[in-house]
């Protein structure tokens, strides 16, 4: 099928339905994509993927989306939605992923004919997914993480690009970046930037995939220093949560998430020796730090948090805010606080260990910004 | 006279007047300060300085403070009410600004016994100052510029600390931050930088006349950079405004504010080979950036020029919501915008070139984020 490079439209409607087999369309060397997860951002992904799989002619039109299979309340089956109408009626209302997404409840079925996979899932069932995935996928299928968190092992943190990477013994790649799903659904212009570990030409094959003209994506090769850039500004997001909730004002806002960057920063390169500084300076780093800590749940939960002075616990505003969702930069913040703890580098990352202490309880609120405490965040400027 | 470490108190409170000679107390090698400026952030910087001078034994108590006269509403004089009051009346009601610091209207008498000279007035005011003080200062004074903006002259840009330096052959250290001078006054939390080219132990002496508890400064050998930081991030403020004023959205906004950050270290580094990438981390890079770009007037005022789609012109909208002042950002676009075609630069700063022709009405306020226009900030990535 030549590809129509300007105006995307799809010329095969129709040819393709979840549990059959894949388009009939012969083209050995054209690559088909699996996006493993269906929330908001799953959808949003895609979406954006679908719109260059018509463009582009290496790849295959059709894009396999796995599903968690749900029942609507009116009965319908989610996949069955999305294949008819090409909506993601629970995640992603009133947003076309286009003709060519084909949801599918199956997870073996939905990866086993792919060459590019998508993980992007809550990141406590990427473990679980992947055990299900061992041996059903081609041997030299590609993936990409836009899963934000980390898992921490005994042995220290697991990224969780290398988490998939080592149970499936295949390459993967991290898309992170200032991505608000629902933003850029609506096509808003934004940014994301793509880590990679060795391989520039898969990481490009990934940008193909994903880049828009209103989607900018720039590819490092950094694949932990993008990873954690993700991951860790969830926790300053709680930090800068906390200062909204004290009233502090912007200049105390800018000056935790600068400090909070730098925590990002001195972290990542002392877990990774190989985690570059101009990385920070991307769409994964300052600009995803400036969205997280603007808008985003962890800011607003934290900021709730402090307003009530810690009276009331996380838990108990999670379940009443995030109908009992759970906020990654809790976890996160914890998971951190483990690995500086047994480390011994509590004191060289006040903020972070900060947050936490806040989090359970430990420290007040006002402890982010207090600077008569020996063991408040000023000490990072020795960083 | 024996410092007052812990607890700041005047012990020679009515030794001093403005215009009689300085304090009598021998220390011949205490260090003078004079503040050349006395408005909002002027005078919150001689409150952090005059704090500070009390408590240090290598400090004469008194801060002298230049002070353009006026005659307020009710017939006094700006100086008799500062010195009566410890108020700046005018420019920072309701903050004390301590009882060691005088008001002097006298431009050379402020001077003449100086040490340390912290020029804070606006930009436009500094090289007319320069004339008036050469000659007239000891030969060993120090100085520290707080102004932010540069000099655009036919042989290029020229930097305010470097016109200091110059015309009166002093060194000339550079203090930016985040530094929303009304959030400094009510002591909340914040940082700031000081920049300096080669002498280490001058710049430590201006951090501890500014470093307070509650404002942390940090000094790094690279006065050019800190001084562009604080100059270009107005640029960048003008365009998030533009961003905010079209209702674009955090996810934006935060790439816009990226992208300039970029723009800023790329234009700094292509002026000035000495810039460290470093110094767009600290306080004066990344968190004044954020600052001046959720708050402050140039944002403000070009939220107000998009949404009402650049029909009111820059001009109109001073007038009427800064009472006539000038925003300081759309002034050094125009002068970046010089250097950039002056030097054949204007393809490699998109953005910095696009918000500068989007306030003079050439471009539309949508250009800032138009990803189909060839001149749109997305090249910038090619930075």
């Amino acid at each position: 099928m030549a590809p129509a490079p300007e105006a995307p439209g799809i010329s095969h409607e129709g040819e393709t339905t979840p549990h059959n087999n894949f388009s009939n369309v012969e083209a050995t060397n054209k690559s088909r994509v699996t996006i493993i997860g269906s929330g908001n951002w799953g959808s949003v992904a895609a979406k954006l993927i679908a719109s260059n799989t018509l463009k582009l002619s290496s790849f295959h039109d059709e894009v396999r989306m796995w599903v968690y299979e749900e029942t609507l309340p009116d009965g319908e089956k989610l996949t069955d939605v999305i294949n008819k109408t090409n909506e993601n009626a629970k995640y992603l209302l009133g947003i076309k992923l286009g003709k060519n997404v084909v949801a599918d409840p199956d997870l073996e079925n939905a990866v086993k004919e792919a060459n590019m996979v998508v993980f992007v899932t809550p990141h406590q069932f990427v473990e679980g997914i992947c055990k299900r995935l061992t041996g059903k996928m081609k041997s030299d299928v590609k993936a990409i993480s836009l899963i934000k968190g980390m898992e921490v092992k005994p042995e220290g943190p697991c990224m969780i690009s290398r988490l998939i990477s080592q149970q499936l013994g295949i390459n993967c790649c991290v898309l992170m970046g200032a991505n608000i799903a629902n933003e850029i659904a609506m096509e808003k212009f934004s940014e994301a930037t793509i880590g990679y570990r060795e391989n520039r030409a898969i990481a490009e094959k990934w940008v193909q995939l994903f880049n828009t003209p209103y989607f900018i994506v720039t590819a490092v090769q950094d694949v932990e220093g993008v990873e954690l850039c993700g991951t860790l500004k969830n926790v300053v997001a709680i930090a800068a949560g906390y200062v909204d909730g004290l009233g502090m004002g912007n200049n105390t806002k800018a000056a935790i998430m600068r400090l909070g960057l730098r925590e990002m920063k001195a972290f990542s390169k002392l877990l990774f020796s190989s985690v570059e500084d101009s990385t920070f300076f991307e769409s994964c780093g300052v600009a995803d730090l400036i969205t997280t800590c603007l808008g985003g749940r962890n800011r607003k939960v934290a900021e709730a948090f402090a307003k009530n002075r810690g009276k009331r616990s996380f838990d108990e505003l999670e379940a009443e805010m995030l109908q009992g969702q759970k906020l990654q930069g809790v976890s996160t913040a914890r998971e951190v606080y483990e690995v500086l703890n047994h480390r011994g580098w509590l004191e060289l990352f006040p903020l972070f260990a900060t947050v936490h202490e806040i989090s359970i309880g430990r420290l007040p609120p006002s402890a982010i910004v207090n600077y008569n405490e020996p063991k408040a965040v000023l000490i990072s400027s020795k960083l």
